[in-house]
């Protein structure tokens, strides 16, 4: 079943024998190609996780949890429901809705018979499938689940091909920008709590990059092609952009430079407040009297307002070149940067394999915005609902937490145990199994040792190792006695406490924070 | 993208004219076909979940979290740390590991370049493969994710291709049965806590398997594939099973004679307790002397004494016939069975859509047993790790709760909004948005309506729907005095409250029940 381990090709040594890059190279793409043999690659069978996922150890799970806690606590204040959706959807359901990159990244099922499947690429396309399934046209949902996407991974950066995504989203026709400013307060809500330093909310909207677009003498049709060269500029320096846009996509070079004015004008402005930048365009002769572009500074001015309510306005960016590379976006869009770990440019486009260990970019780690047309594309009646929402890509985020947790040497607890039961003497077995019933009957977290025979010391480095605050301890003397001795672990200190005491003693000493 | 939703064969309608189950059955035999067609269904996109899938609503969630919050107390009150692992494996990992029918039910991806992968169709196979890649030789440890089988879906019993694994596993070199009895009682603690009523965990041992095997004249190579058709026996006749046996796996009369008499020893003696049972083996002049009956026999000998200990024997019935389709077992195995839900029988195995709608037979919740050498398999120097765990198959345990919250009509609150922010009259949006920033960041749930001029009594209905036990009011007057009106949704007495007090006041009622 399970083949020999390992089985190298001789013919690679005799490479490695030379030196230099070539040399690395030329085995990068035996290997490749060993790899797309499929068959004969069988042969070697290598133990892994697959390429672009991971194991949550222990500790890694107890960062997780706290971060999710957090994440769901803020989503719950804000008086959200949740759902669940089934981890892969009918293929039909995910076609066109990603744009050019997205698309090609999505996971197929094989087709086995039956329906053709892919895994889900985000939480936003099945929570529409799921209103328009449902007829609910109005629903505040928090969902939080893995989503999966065929990206070239970067695992020290947390870009992985399985990866958590933390969604709140209201759907349902409101007053406009109310909802927004919601998802807005949720992420400032969420940022701080996770004390991950300093960080932006950058902001636009669909209608102005729309107006930005066809002022510059960009086609309709080439909307979304031209969003998603604009997408990268987060990662890549405009000459590429430029190069992409005049090369690759045949936009006019004449377009090319408006464009550019337009879409770089936060760059170049970096010290101008939103609002002056916003009146940067109003004045402009031919943006200022664009229907889309006015449409947009309305709704960003009357968002901004509500932004200085919720005090959350001095997050806020205003930045015309944020994109989002998704086609369902109908209005406001945004996205979250912690600033300390925006490395940005070339770097983070590393081939597998190729990484700046060094680097802590883990660039985007909450965005969203309205999309008010999705609901209505899986609707037999083209019932429209408008929904905005904001994904937490909380992968980023973990890998932030794990690498601090690593450099501080912090003791993370893995267990809630309370109580552990040992014993000195020899065929105490039984007498420990009943001590152990009884705490977990009374809803005490215990554990022992699974051995007839332990040694107490092998015991008490165990509590000690993993900060459980209490030792029971059963011996002869203390059974003829009547009594159990209680040790903290703490301070060593240890003290006798009859039997029928017992439950209530140490359920007050671990209300009174354990271990004192 | 999106083709018309309905497009319906007229032809279907002129069958529909003539009545009977045979046209019934021809319906549904074009349906397949049509399905099977592949490209042609296409023009026809059906909004649906992907078959054997389902959607989770905020009322279905509330109950899923409440069974989940029950299973992971448990746990953790056991002492278990929890890990995660990909929703995928490398097919190899996944190969050979789930007998006979197992193997059939695997969802593989499509190869699109790269590693061939399968979803995970359990959780204990790829906890080994995470113990052999981090040399992990004892751990106790909790998983609770979702595991993917190509069966036939039986969705009102629970039988689902996407379902819920609820995993506790004890891996290590430990005392004889110590982790067993561990396991059962956490079953009588899960089981216990979910007041489904009355249960039984059926018990067995792999050794008892092969020695019952090997006496009637089963041969070694013939184990796996007997093993699979006696698993069936708690869903279909033993004279079914019997026919499989002789006629599809070509077991000589003779043979299967013989093992009827000693797999349906419990059927037979249904009175005897577990220890007479065992006696019965004992005595046998053919099992009492073969090796691998008297190590099961004296296995479960210990076992049952330490469950007297757990006071879980009264739970556990010793059943030879128990044999769990997995090829990985190598000792005690075992399977819990809530009575009332028990129809068993034919009607089990009904095929997609033609279902018992008033059966509610949901079969094994709880089963698992030891496998030693499962981690061996993947371990370089196959260094083997003892393993022994339960697996809480949970969807099964939502489809009994959620028909009983159905049934007791009883309100499931699915959020935890505890204060509601309304206003009387118009053009006080503002202060609404304001008084709800100050309670959430004191950490308090709210919500309000995103309408600038909402209707009170749309606003004081939706509180009392959703349960939501306090209604704060703005209104002119109350700003001008500097107060708040708080009103008590349940027995709707209203009190101005200063807005210097207002957190302090709502905290004190939250805290004390909040619905006083």
């Amino acid at each position: 079943m399970l083949p020999s381990v390992t089985r190298c090709s001789t013919k690679l040594l005799v490479y490695t024998h030379r030196s230099g890059r070539k040399i690395k190279e030329k085995v990068a793409k035996m290997l490749e190609i060993k790899k797309l043999l499929g068959d004969e690659g069988q042969a070697k069978f290598v133990l892994k996780c697959p390429k672009g996922t991971r194991d949550y150890g222990p500790r890694a799970m107890a960062i997780r949890e706290k971060v999710l806690r957090i994440v769901t606590d803020s989503f719950k204040r804000h008086g959200a429901e949740t759902i669940d959706t089934p981890v892969f959807e009918l293929r039909d359901v995910l076609m066109g809705k990603y744009g050019e990159e997205g698309g090609k990244l999505i996971f197929d099922l094989a087709d086995q018979g039956g329906e053709l499947l892919s895994l889900r690429y985000d939480l936003t396309v099945p929570f529409a499938r799921y209103l328009a399934m449902n007829k609910v046209t109005n629903i505040k949902r928090y969902h939080i689940a893995k989503v999966y996407r065929r990206d070239q991974p970067v695992m020290t950066r947390g870009r992985y091909r399985e990866f958590f995504q933390c969604d709140f989203d209201i759907a349902g026709q409101y007053d406009a920008m109310l909802p927004e400013a919601e998802c807005l307060k949720v992420i400032d809500e969420v940022m701080s709590a996770l004390e991950l330093g300093d960080f932006q909310i950058k902001l636009n909207h669909r209608l102005m990059l729309e107006g930005m677009f066809a002022v510059s003498g960009v086609s309709d049709s080439e909307f979304k092609t031209v969003c998603s060269s604009v997408d990268k500029l987060d990662k890549v320096p405009w000459d590429e952009v430029r190069a992409e846009l005049i090369n690759e996509k045949h936009i006019s070079e004449q377009a090319v430079e408006k464009l550019e004015k337009l879409v770089r004008m936060r760059e170049r402005n970096n010290s101008l407040s939103n609002a002056q930048l916003l009146d940067c365009f109003e004045k402009d002769s031919e943006t200022g009297v664009h229907t889309s572009v006015k449409k947009a500074i309305a709704d960003m001015r009357l968002l901004l307002d509500y932004c200085v309510l919720y005090d959350v306005e001095k997050r806020v960016v205003f930045d015309p070149a944020l994109a989002r590379g998704l086609d369902y976006y109908t209005g406001i869009i945004f996205e979250t940067v912690v600033k300390g770990y925006t490395a940005g440019s070339r770097s983070g486009d590393a081939t597998d394999g190729v990484i700046d260990e060094n680097s802590t970019n883990v660039g985007s780690v909450a965005a969203g915005g309205r999309y008010d047309n999705l609901v209505g594309m899986f609707s037999q009646k083209k019932q429209s609902v408008p929904c905005v929402g904001v994904s937490f890509g909380i992968e980023r985020l973990f890998s932030i937490m794990e690498m601090r947790a690593e450099l501080e040497k912090s003791a993370v607890r893995t267990t809630e145990t309370e109580v552990f039961v040992a014993s000195a003497q020899k065929n105490l077995l039984k007498e420990r199994m009943k001590l152990c019933k009884l705490l977990w009957d009374n809803n005490i977290k215990a554990e022992m040792v699974y051995k007839a025979n332990p040694k107490m010391l092998t015991q008490l480095q165990y509590c000690e190792e993993r900060l459980i605050p209490i030792v029971l301890i059963v011996g002869e003397r203390e059974l003829q006695e009547g009594v159990v001795k209680l040790r903290n672990v703490e301070d060593r200190q240890e003290k006798d406490i009859p039997l029928a005491e017992l439950v209530d003693e140490v359920r007050i000493r671990l209300a009174n924070g354990t271990r004192r």
